[in-house]
């Protein structure tokens, strides 16, 4: 637990995901699978307000986010959210839409690793939500669709925008947003939309695997190099530099880099304390 | 045509270029064969002033930039533009480079997909016009070279220096502007530079079917999917969020939007109207 | 020599790495051979100041980094380096880790291109200095380790966390920085961090050909694309046709390009002279 608590609790139960914690590791799953997982406003609402609480948490060192069924997520459900929407006013609009990425920035910003288990379909939202994510580990029938433009929407949603010609460079970032075909995973681990391909059916089992390998490591280590990395997107390299100098400076007078040459010494594995 | 006309009359007839409309597909052809369709001052100052033209009519949905005979572009001409910037002042030599950016420019800023279809060479200028398209089309003869350091100039010319490391990372643009070496069809293919290889000979035709399925979509979206991926190269992640959710609430009153609603439910494809 | 000479002597004798000069090619040799060339306080040092002096030197075109012995550069020495760290206080560790940024930057910002020849492991810092080189040139035994979070600190050290997703892709940079996993060349190959692969045993000679006939071609038009390379990254596309104009403009009146124009015609090479 974070020593800064303030008066917010903890919520007791998150009505429209699945949250499992294990040493560290919170696993996030969406849990609709007669609908593919798509994704309703509450969902969106609950992955806004949970992010925080996990990260405010301080022991989480990791998170899996992944779906249940025959895929990850199918994205913004065409009845619930596509049929509301229609009716909605301007500033209600701005609202919804403001929501969607608030996650996406939650995701961002957590000071710990998110890894997406990526198994079938990640359609629309639930393909930026994987795209938001530190890692992508998938199987091979994953398929990343970012179908915006196929329901006549921009295909610079939640970010897509910003993220996807970072991830895989502007040309291939343009043909998948423009057009909205299908990635299927051999294509997607060529232009580096995939962090790990894995057997079929592999990406829960490999995704865990990578979470406690990462919730077993230097935790602070793992937050500043997250917290750098989407920093110095938006900087120049001189002032990156700077930045860098200073994280480490910080880093050297830390818990984990004086046991680290302590084990290295004493011939042993580390004992990481995230810092 | 645009409703926001204003006493600016269309050019009756483009003397160093060959354009064609069809059903909202604009096609545009260098057509210098014998000299490979080398760049002259006119064709540059056509390419300038048509695009926005062409943005300014309204009815353009996608627009397609290929070359007549046995190559894409070789770019300038080393006569007729080399030679005569030898003799030219500072100021003109300034007007001249400020010229092909603006073409540059108009590319990215039309509100509708360009697609280079490119067979053969594309060396200098016209390898960074087929760079500043959405799409690059290519056959398996097409080779792209960054000419620029070879006739003693930067191989930072027309924003390559700028595109190229968005589209390949910064490793391969490095050596592909500082030694002007060809990129060939199967490495320009490997590192993210052409969006789509085809059969020997058939970059127009696939070009043109890619053109028109895009001209049948939803443009509106086409529209706005190129503006923001054009935009948040140059801005932070969340501001980028933000530009997002104001355009998507945008969206979700538009037309499209409506209609794609309707034809999910009514099991019908989408009669796109563009606005 | 540049025209433009100070007070400033050159130093007599690099005593933390070995330098030779060869008709415009400058080649620094890390040489430390029983220690895999981990680097002391002396060598970034050296490497900081040794830069600026080949810069205002003039006659210098092209700068080859290799390691003696059986790898590349180890990185940060663990007793020299992270033992004397711990015993540092505030003020000095920030003095350590900005002059380890200040190598980064003067690879960056020295006007002639620099070629890393990498052979077995480019670790920590090591890794570093190879990416912020213009070009890597590897034979199959290379293996790059940006293993900083494995010692406790932040994977972006030294520029790492900004040059890397510029390189790579914000996908595969995340995975490298964040896990320190080695990337051996096959895949360093594919994911676009190598320049060119050699043959086993082939990165020095080839990394001297590629310097050499980099130093025999027109060495201001290879400095302004590095230039603009490195200003473009951080610069929206408007101004960088802005700067791309007012470059070529006055490159269009320099000896070079007028060189070049005279040979073409001949139908002779060009005698490069770099101004």
């Amino acid at each position: 637990m974070s020593p800064f608590t303030g008066s917010a609790s903890r919520t007791d139960e998150w009505r429209h995901l699945r949250l499992t914690l294990d040493s560290g590791v919170a696993t996030v799953t969406l849990d609709r699978p007669d609908r593919l997982n798509a994704l309703t406003f509450g969902a969106y609402a609950d992955l806004r307000d949970l992010l925080p609480e996990l990260a405010r948490d301080g022991s989480i060192r990791a998170l899996v986010l992944g779906g249940e069924g025959r895929g990850f997520c199918s994205g913004g459900d065409v009845d619930d959210i596509i049929g509301a929407t229609l009716a909605m006013d301007t500033a209600r609009l701005l609202d919804f839409n403001r929501m969607t990425g608030q996650v996406v920035r939650a995701l961002r910003d957590c000071p710990f690793p998110v890894i997406a288990a990526v198994h079938g379909v990640a359609a629309g939202a639930g393909a930026v939500l994987a795209l938001a994510a530190d890692f992508r580990v998938a199987d091979p029938t994953a398929r990343f669709v970012f179908l915006f433009t196929r329901v006549g929407l921009s295909g610079g949603d939640m970010g897509a925008a910003y993220l996807l010609p970072r991830v895989v460079g502007l040309g291939h970032a343009t043909r998948l947003l423009m057009l909205g075909d299908p990635v299927h995973a051999a294509e997607a681990e060529r232009i580096g939309l995939i962090s790990q391909l894995t057997e079929p059916g592999g990406a829960p089992a490999a995704a865990q695997d990578l979470a406690r390998r990462l919730a077993d490591g230097p935790a602070l280590a793992h937050a500043q190099t997250k917290a750098l990395l989407n920093a110095e997107l938006d900087m120049p390299l001189a002032a990156s530099l700077e930045l860098d100098a200073a994280t480490q400076a910080l880093l050297m007078h830390s818990a984990d880099y004086a046991e680290f040459h302590a084990a290295f010494t004493e011939k042993r594995p580390p004992a990481w304390r995230g810092r």
